[in-house]
């Protein structure tokens, strides 16, 4: 854990709303912003901080759970910029992390207020890296854990969550991941992942965490585009909030997606529709897109860019071959900046992509063989 | 890549043997000292800086190859620390490097030195971490590799390593590989690792990069010992040498290894024998012992503990438990300090555990099921 000056901690002074900015008292209730959820608009909440001074971010303080997450190599690479038309590319090799994701930055301040809480049981949805993160981070912090995974998890992964001693529960699909959460929940347990449909994101204690990579990335200098592999928008969310609270500027972020979820939100489809599709990017699956992912993109006059499996496998190919082994939803951010280079729109531009998991990491192993298939179904009044 | 003020960079001015200490030109021989070698005693190189700051440890300049290797999280575990008896203990991540172990350390300047000799080719015999690592540098380097495995090597790692674009050649076992390895070097290659027998070690621009991590140790406060797992050596070198030349002082060394070969050794036997036996710990497995292994240990009044893969497989559990997920061989790091604490030896005592790839690595992936055989052979003489 890389300690920055331009990083302190505190005790948030409350919550306010994403969408409506109404501001409400500090909770775990999961369901985002009551007043927005009565209109039928599900949306995140972010932590308000009294006493932030301009030039830095904030923590949520209590004690700190961590593994050593952050300050991860940013690395430059002038060959692939020149294949994205770009004048500098910074790769951020986010699974230098503990348990080799990006996860562990939320994992770290997430697992510090489930265990503020005196959580008798931390849950969480995950096939990949999130939930290898949370089992670790869970260990560290003294508490158990149970992950709801689906038949796509890999061996490797599911090996490596039982090292930290988590309960792994299997069922059927993405849908039945959710409401075995929300189960837990109810009978006490915190939900470190989403479970709510529509889809509203992690608590936003755990976002939180995702701020300090915006302080590390601007650390380099403030990039033009920060490109990042998307599904429910958490990173995204919270480089958002880091930007913003930093008070240097907004790089335009980009959200890097397997098939057209955003993309089609973005062209004027209901944010709370599905959109199914099939995709081997396994760690950015899934139908469902959020309102903090829409308003990350619209703050930051962003884009949603689709990298398709094809797209996928060949920026990781093209990565391996310059040294950078990435995982196929992780390539994904740089088949992105290609498809968004190729006519030269980014001549002179800077952009950093986040490599949020390795390709010799867990989750990796069997995606190649794997394909996650999400079926559609309707989210609207379900639990 | 972390850049220390306490690591600066220059040319060597020459090199000088580790064992009779004399003076010798620059060259990439790999046969370390001809006087030593001549009386039949293989022992390795250090590299020699005319104009070392004093409190500063010095990288052979070059242009630096680099995927953001080093500064990885040096994290306290009290709960384990009590379980080993120790006053405090650390746990330096090496997994948090670019591919995923403490190799990477000695990849970057190893690369940098092979580009400058316009190597046609890197060769370099690995089932392991080292063979990743030096696929991704190589790469990184724009140089052509070729990783020289045996059937041990997990399905993983081969495909790890071909992501890289590195060329794979199967041979039946350790002494072919390095046989195989040699007829490269014949032929104009750059040796990446050893491949002399008797066994001398890596290359000294390579192992001057683990001088780095005896910077960022000391930066925590210099401990009283510092346990690696060991195999040939190169890690507990690189080690010494940044110690000595940060001059702040050098904790007692401690090697933890899967079945008695220096321990054999500091009890009398001949570091030049075949010390054969079985092991799980693939990363270091192999029946041979360096005199630059036994050089560091006695030099830091340092210890070989066995710490056999009943043991390795106590540590990694109790490793995982407590949030770290680490490979058999870096868990044997912490099991040759619950050993050595057993009778309460350590008490008060700061100890380092390094622990040099995760359990969820590429290459960790099928220790379960394979188990590494060394069959006896002949070491003297032979190439
Ligand atoms: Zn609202
Ligand atoms: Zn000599």
């Amino acid at each position: 854990m890389i300690e920055h000056t331009a990083v302190q901690r505190q005790f948030p002074s409350g919550m306010a709303c994403l969408r409506c900015d109404v501001g409400l008292p500090i909770a775990d209730d999961d369901g985002g912003c009551p007043a927005c959820a009565a209109e039928g608009h599900a949306a995140n909440l972010r932590l308000v901080f009294s006493d932030a001074a301009p030039g830095r971010i904030v923590l949520p303080s209590a004690d700190a759970v961590s593994l050593g997450e952050g300050g991860t190599p940013q690395v430059e690479a002038p060959d692939l910029a020149a294949d994205a038309g770009l004048g500098r590319l910074s790769l951020k090799l986010e699974w230098c992390n503990p348990t080799g994701s990006h996860k562990d930055r939320m994992s770290a301040p997430l697992m510090a207020r489930a265990r503020e809480r005196s959580a008798p049981l931390v849950v969480g949805a995950s096939s990949g890296n999130a939930g290898l993160s949370l089992a670790a981070y869970a260990a560290r912090a003294g508490l158990p854990s149970e992950i709801v995974t689906t038949p796509s998890m890999p061996a490797g992964a599911r090996r490596a969550i039982r090292t930290h001693g988590a309960r792994l529960v299997e069922v059927p699909d993405g849908a039945a991941r959710w409401r075995h959460v929300g189960r837990r929940v109810a009978e006490g347990a915190f939900a470190a992942t989403n479970y709510r449909m529509p889809a509203i994101g992690t608590n936003p204690f755990g976002i939180a965490g995702y701020k300090v990579l915006a302080v590390e990335i601007a650390a380099h200098g403030l990039p033009d585009l920060v490109v990042v592999p998307c599904a429910r928008g958490d990173l995204l969310s919270g480089l958002l909030l880091g930007f913003l609270e930093l008070g240097r500027g907004v790089p335009c972020l980009v959200a890097a997606e397997p098939f057209p979820r955003l993309a089609r939100v973005l062209a004027g489809a209901d944010y709370r529709e599905s959109f199914p599709g099939r995709t081997a990017q396994l760690s950015i699956g899934g139908d469902t897109v959020t309102f903090q992912a829409l308003h990350a993109l619209r703050e930051s006059r962003g884009r949603a860019v689709v990298a398709d499996d094809a797209a996928a496998r060949a920026a990781q190919a093209r990565l391996g071959r310059a040294g950078f082994h990435a995982e196929l939803s992780a390539a994904a951010a740089f088949a992105a900046l290609v498809a968004l280079g190729a006519d030269g729109a980014l001549a002179g531009r800077h952009a950093v992509a986040v490599l949020t998991g390795s390709g010799a990491g867990a989750m990796d192993r069997d995606e190649t063989a794997a394909t996650a298939q999400t079926p559609p179904f309707d989210h609207r009044g379900t639990r």
